[in-house]
């Protein structure tokens, strides 16, 4: 059994991280830690775990948490870079749902995220946890970052088109919409139901902080700089992202079809759909997949994407439950097979 | 491994009903029939089982469904009467997710169904599948009669006190609120979205088919005949099911906290929520339990119980596999211990 | 023109307050107050606006409300009191939105909202601004205290049966449900989007301040005291508030389809539905009316009553100006005329 | 005042005519028709409308008909092109809210819409009711095709960079959003609310029937052949369109926002935003009006617009009454100046 630790899992993703890995036949969940709620059950806080679990929320202590042999964060960005030097250096290996890890270029990071970084020395040893591109890396790697929701579904989107060549590198449209929970469990007026249902609206059109996220990753798969447009609208529903993404063919008579299908046949958590399907959000809500389909209208150039994922599992707790599984060689599956409840 | 069928399975409580199975340790699930869908695989349907079945829809067939150890019917009222006598002689046990079997006073189902009962010899011998109150009679049963969602959540929270004989028989109110897959998975204009959401209603006020089961069962709990107002509503969600039961207090000096989880203490799909809580009908979302708390407004005469279920799970499907498990040996749980994702 | 104030208008009742003066033909809104906005425009808060108005946020300043005939208090409760008498003094008339004046019994109100009355004395003669029941005093009236939404929704359900004294007054439930918005603007983790959709629940089941304003307000009607159950739910939609209202009959052989068509037949906000009808809560969105319904199910003693409003118009802003009509000998339904928008 | 026919009342555009209808001072709603509902009251079946009007549906009648000024059709494609003929040539004037007379291409129609046109002569002399654009032409017109919901969304988004030959004309793409209200009042599965809230998908990315509308107003604006990509999105609220629009610019320093702001000044419903914001569609609900937002994001070659309508009034109803204003020379903005309800 795997002794983790998580830190901050107070929000929609600590306690999506916290369902799944109570869920998980070779993890033991020894310590959970919030400030806020400190001396709290969790099944105080969420009482869909109640009869599930007896935690309690603690503080967060590095003394605690080095005796487990891996620890999540999930905490707002900024949190886990103060702890990680001294986790690692105590041999505990750590997986951080923030995006403290993210961008390899410090001074990149430090402009969109506002902060100073506090241990830029670990950016280059940090692996960026998109298990279908570095697999192999995460299986050795000791500091994993989870990649974020939106650069997930649109990265395994894009990929294969760029992993290949085919399609015009300043062309790349990422049109994405999500559900409100990637907001997170915060106290603003903004995401109240009544602000969030029954409209629609995009953000962060200006400039939104995984774009550098997704360009870092769509430049390595391109091999040269790609420079996407990026744009974030919020949907009234509670879970998922949809990716729209747009891109102009510079080959011609490829089969997409058959290049996706080949590109993720041996991904357990990729779904190409069959010709002409439109993938809709609910069909992983809860589950690790993605799902796509390719569409060229009117036979033109220009190839359209579609993209579905839950943001707070392929998109964070899942994906980081994944990257877990390749750390501690286990099955990469292994607690992350549910089947999506449907309706 | 017990061989099960499905006859009926393309609507909500079917899928729900697979979903299940599907992911249940001691089932094979070997037939699945609809007239509709004849030749169409189950995940073309519904997109998520991609991946956990390639099943294909058949023609109901008693010659095949003869070969399954147990078959369930999710089909619409009036067709499981149909075809359960031949399985039945054909060794076959059965489960009716419908009201073929409720009632067991055939006349009064006539009139409430509008239609005469194809095997009213087979009434008596079917066993209502209430675990929590016919768990003997069910592990016993050819033939079991699945509980309506409203009937399960109306009893279950109700019958401590009919059964001690503390409340007026005649003092019974089951104010109830469900989600729109309530109303199954069926074309009409009235549930769809743009008429069921951003609005509340209620429905069947004058008199709905849920009436005669809710006031059979309390009936039977309390030794005497009982009268329940039932009033259900329609709520813009799509899974849940609230019953706020009131009733007025014979007895005085109860602990009704303490009535309660004595009465369920040994139950593993009803938790008695702590003293003043209020349950939410998302804390029990896909899974089969039932969370009640116990109130006694202003300490007064009236007491007010809140009782949540999913209608699919404990108010349909869940409560199904729940019987299967006693009907046929196997640990009453199995199958059944996933936690709600939420949010 | 009717020079009109604000104070508070920064939530849900008051941007729907200012929605309807804006369209009302008699009014000319000239303050609009907040401490948190002042300085910004109001069509930049609330864009539906735009086009319609070039007000700004201003302090609240008792000596330029007093170059109003008329404010109205949409803050929260405590703060209208502090304000009122010189208001009072000044000449003005005042609206109070909020619960300050609604209960004449000063420790009871003190009681149940945990604080000390600022100015006892205005309880007597602020008037109850139900407009169905005291519509002689209101046209009096300096100080009108504006009715909560669940009171509206339920004295109005219920006072035809107690005013001819045809039902038992120990027998009354109120179950009562509203949409999100009834709990106002605020930033609060309870009412996010993602706590509230796909989930239903109960609150306040113990004890809801708008139970003593019901008591009151059914006690009077009754002419005796009137002890209600009152159990409110949150519903996930913005709009809207159903309350399913039960009393026991003591009385027999009362026509009560006629009996509520007569009581409401001269009153322009009140809508009683044809024999057997169903109200939904949005055939009432961002309209005064209300909608009733009654029921005798199976002929026996208890009836029900169904009645919807919109928490927001006739629940709050749509009766505040209801009342202004009254106060100012204005035609009752000026400004107030506007169909449902449907779906 | 106006004598106005609508023709296939039944269906969500058509209620939502007849609320605008029924509160515009110069109309007299005549004639309301439907062969299913014949003999039923419209507010039976729109509760909404209850105490507005006393119109009962009766059977589509020419020689009825003829007795009106103007008669709007609200009916499925293929329906106006029958009567229209004989309408006209009774000095009736035509508002078709369906897609009858909006393709200028008779084949282009055919093949999108898989019937024969039953009237094509009358292709030429019908005028494409987008006001912005043909005003002039519609204040003379006898038949106007009242443009399809998403194309007003977009070409209005879209105009003002290819009037000015702004953009490649290759490069655009309409990336758009709806509510389920724009798939109608259709006994339906696919729009049930257990379908379709709670998730989000891509339709017809294949080819949608109002690509063909979108490419002939946009080639007419730029005055050469525009062959947009076009990706409709089911989301999951009632009401509105988001179009988030894109285009590479091959012009350079061009104040966008001050184009915009030019080419719509005179526009009364069309609202260019600030610099900056993000229009919802909540905020145009029940109205008229278009907001438009304009971004260039990094300062890069590719211009990005926000289009919000709500498509049941400027993508249906409320347009075909503006095309109504200026057809009788009555003030523009007759009848249509409500603000939106919030929340």
């Amino acid at each position: 059994m795997i002794k983790v630790g998580v830190v901050g899992a107070t929000g929609y993703t600590g306690v999506e991280l916290i369902r799944i890995l109570l869920g998980h036949p070779q993890v033991q969940l020894q310590v959970v830690t919030s400030r806020g709620e400190r001396g709290q059950r969790l099944d105080a806080l969420f009482p869909n775990l109640r009869g599930n679990t007896d935690l309690v929320f603690t503080d967060p202590d590095v003394s605690v948490l080095s005796g487990c042999d891996l620890v999540f964060f999930a905490t707002p960005n900024g949190v886990a870079m103060t702890m990680v030097p001294q986790l690692l250096a105590a041999g505990v290996k750590v997986i951080d749902l923030a995006a403290d890890f993210r961008i390899k270029d410090r001074k990149l990071w430090e402009r969109w995220y506002g902060m100073e970084h506090a241990c830029p020395q670990l950016l280059e040893q940090a692996v960026y946890g998109l298990c279908e591109v570095n697999r192999q890396a995460i299986r050795g790697a000791s500091l994993v970052a989870n990649p974020g929701c939106y650069p997930t579904a649109v990265q395994l989107g894009f990929l294969p088109l760029l992993e290949q060549g085919l399609v015009d590198v300043h062309s790349l449209v990422a049109d994405c919409k999500s559900g409100v929970s990637g907001a997170g469990r915060k106290a603003e007026v903004g995401f109240l139901l009544c602000e969030t249902s029954e409209t629609f609206k995009a953000y962060g059109v200006a400039g939104h902080r995984h774009l550098p996220e997704i360009a870092q990753g769509l430049t390595l798969a391109a091999g040269r700089e790609v420079d996407p447009t990026f744009v974030p609208h919020l949907t009234p529903m509670i879970r998922g992202i949809h990716a729209t993404l747009y891109a102009d063919m510079v080959a011609k008579d490829v089969d997409l079809q058959e290049l996706y299908e080949q590109r993720y046949r041996q991904e357990a958590f990729v779904d190409v759909m069959p010709k002409g399907s439109h993938p809709e959000t609910r069909s992983v809500r809860g589950t690790n997949l993605t799902r796509l389909a390719i569409f060229r209208p009117q036979g033109g150039k220009r190839v359209v994407v579609l993209s579905v994922i839950d943001n707070l599992v392929k998109g964070a707790a899942g994906q980081a439950v994944q990257n877990m599984n390749l750390m501690f060689g286990l099955e990469e599956t292994a607690g992350l097979l549910g089947v999506a409840v449907l309706p």
